[in-house]
């Protein structure tokens, strides 16, 4: 857990890295913002979780050690955050995070949530729904001008951490505002540095399956200690009761934990706990260093061979334009090269990580 | 997907459904009200999702197989409901479908919501806080005096279809209410015949992880038609936009499936489908006249033995008095004999399934 501090010395063992994620022997691997690679240690880590399973059923030990490895999961989360494990709540994914915080602010009537008009769909699909449901206005600017578009009616200010379709930075005046911030953080967790209180946000969603390497149905909101007990918790059921057998005397758990989604299974959370120990072991603000040092390289690389590079942040993003993105992206993937089209843009997709290496830039170049 | 049908007129191969799963080599698994045993399939359809993911990522052909094995997923609940698939969510509990069903009928004061009062905490838990938060009232009656309890303020009755504590039925004159009914499902999905118009439900919360032996994580909501647009999709994502690109014009899927959990993985819906597969295989109609049998046999037995039965319905549920139900629990587990002791009860619970035969139900009792 306290992996990141020494790490910020060190450099990374890239080749002993590389060998930990079977994939990359194959192939040049660089969409870890759709998933992550999966390292060695998760399929050894699922493996036992199903043979405990089907060995003895999934009884008293199964659920013993899931309650254990929930809250190592929950600490290792909270590390990569630099939260209390105390304010993380255990989710499925960026998104579940994303519909907990809006369902549970209640907004209504007279409410606005100020956005930014390429959001990702699970945010922008929620909002919508808000607006049609429950009346709630929602105005969009874009990214970099949302500090000052913020009105007199705005509720909450809802953008991403990293745009998914740039990897263009949420604004640092965001931080001032005066309003609850909520941050889509599916492309910066594992990803890139988070400080939580230096970006001024009430609540922080994240996913375990991309840049953590673990699971899909992994994934972590942060909920500020300002907001602990007012966000509604609406998705309580027995995992996140301080005492589920007192009926309807029951109370939510103290701490984010009330968030939890209801039915993580160690079959889950095992691997994540593995995909992050991995990482952790090799340091993790060495393996963000080197993932965001990847991706200014590949978009130097990129912008020499004559592409026309989105304009992007410090992150682990790379976007260029492209004549027919499907048909571009099938090229690649036949050369044994995994970079994502992005739907309505005009743009390839690719995200680096500190198990790429050169040699998977090298192949993307001559691949296009 | 058809195999209710014929299945109604040939019996269960016990001998042979048996060895399809493993965990009953070692033990009497007697707690299927907790987690079903998973079948030899589960295993196998697992290992090769891990094997993919691990060996070429998770990209096209991974969400290529999920998209498809989710829809194949979703007709087998609808098989095992007797429904429509467009009426049927994926969730990943019970739990989950009762909070999706709570959260999105935008009950609150002045709406009574009523319950029993011994039901499940994924029932009681929510339906505080929306007392708490919201001033619903909540009032509670015994399962069986629901039906003579609603009054003019009842908005909702919500109670189990099948009692998880003693495994009584609910009353079928819930049938004939002018008041939307939500059933919890979760002793009684792929565990008893269901039929949801003689049961007059609007909403029926089941899982995916007992009687239908799959993994943990997996569930399924239906929505009835009637409350298809109505209920508010408090849930919405990329997964359930009729089309995600559109931004802040995406509009949610129609049927249930604007009411799926956020990110179901493959490795979770793989083996969900395979576990019902072995089940559908030996006939579900079969499988399920095969357990409730065993368990009516079992609760003779225990009866002859001077235990003292919880009163119960034609269930797969035996529930009898214990003076020391944790105590006996540990006993009976040393003894290889699984079954589960209900906190703030006196009552120890056995689970029967057709996978289970008159020699699991002998050394329970020869245990005891």
């Amino acid at each position: 857990m306290r992996a990141g501090r020494p790490s910020s010395v060190r450099a990374v063992d890239a080749a002993a890295l590389r060998l930990q994620f079977p994939v990359l022997a194959r192939v040049a691997y660089l969409n870890a913002g759709t998933c992550g690679p999966l390292p060695r240690a998760s399929l050894e880590a699922a493996r036992d979780v199903w043979e405990l399973a089907e060995s003895q059923g999934r009884g008293a030990a199964y659920f013993e050690r899931l309650g254990a490895m929930r809250e190592r999961l929950r600490a290792a989360y909270a590390s990569v955050l630099g939260a209390d494990p105390l304010d993380v709540a255990l989710t499925t994914s960026t998104s579940e995070g994303v519909v907990r915080v809006l369902a549970g602010l209640e907004l209504g009537p007279g409410d606005e949530v100020l956005t930014a008009p390429d959001e990702h769909a699970g945010l922008l699909g929620p909002l919508r729904a808000l607006r049609e449901r429950r009346s709630v206005a929602v105005r969009t600017a874009p990214l970099a001008e949302l500090p000052d578009a913020v009105g007199p009616r705005t509720a909450l200010v809802a953008c991403s951490h990293v745009s998914w379709t740039t990897g263009a930075l949420a604004p640092e005046a965001l931080a001032g505002l005066d309003v609850p911030l909520l941050l889509d953080g599916a492309q910066s967790t594992g990803a890139v540095p988070i400080d939580l209180s230096a970006l001024g946000c009430s609540f922080y969603a994240g996913s375990g399956q991309k840049w953590l390497c673990g699971p899909m149905g992994s994934g972590m909101l942060w909920v500020s200690p300002a907001w602990r007990e007012r966000l509604e918790p609406t998705g309580l059921t027995y995992v996140n009761l301080s005492d589920p057998a007192a009926g309807l005397a029951a109370r939510p758990l103290p701490g984010a934990a009330r968030h939890d989604a209801p039915a993580l299974a160690l079959e889950t959370v095992a691997p994540a706990l593995a995909a992050y120990e991995t990482l952790a072991s090799a340091g993790l603000s060495a393996v963000q260093r080197r993932a965001t040092g990847l991706a200014a390289r590949l978009a130097e690389l990129l912008a020499g061979s004559g592409r026309l590079i989105a304009p992007r942040g410090r992150s682990t993003l790379v976007s260029w334009h492209s004549r027919d993105p499907v048909l571009e992206r099938d090229r690649l993937a036949a050369a044994g090269v995994v970079v994502r089209d992005l739907p309505g843009t005009p743009l390839l997709r690719a995200s680096t990580g500190a198990w790429n290496d050169e040699s998977d830039l090298e192949r993307l170049l001559a691949a296009l």
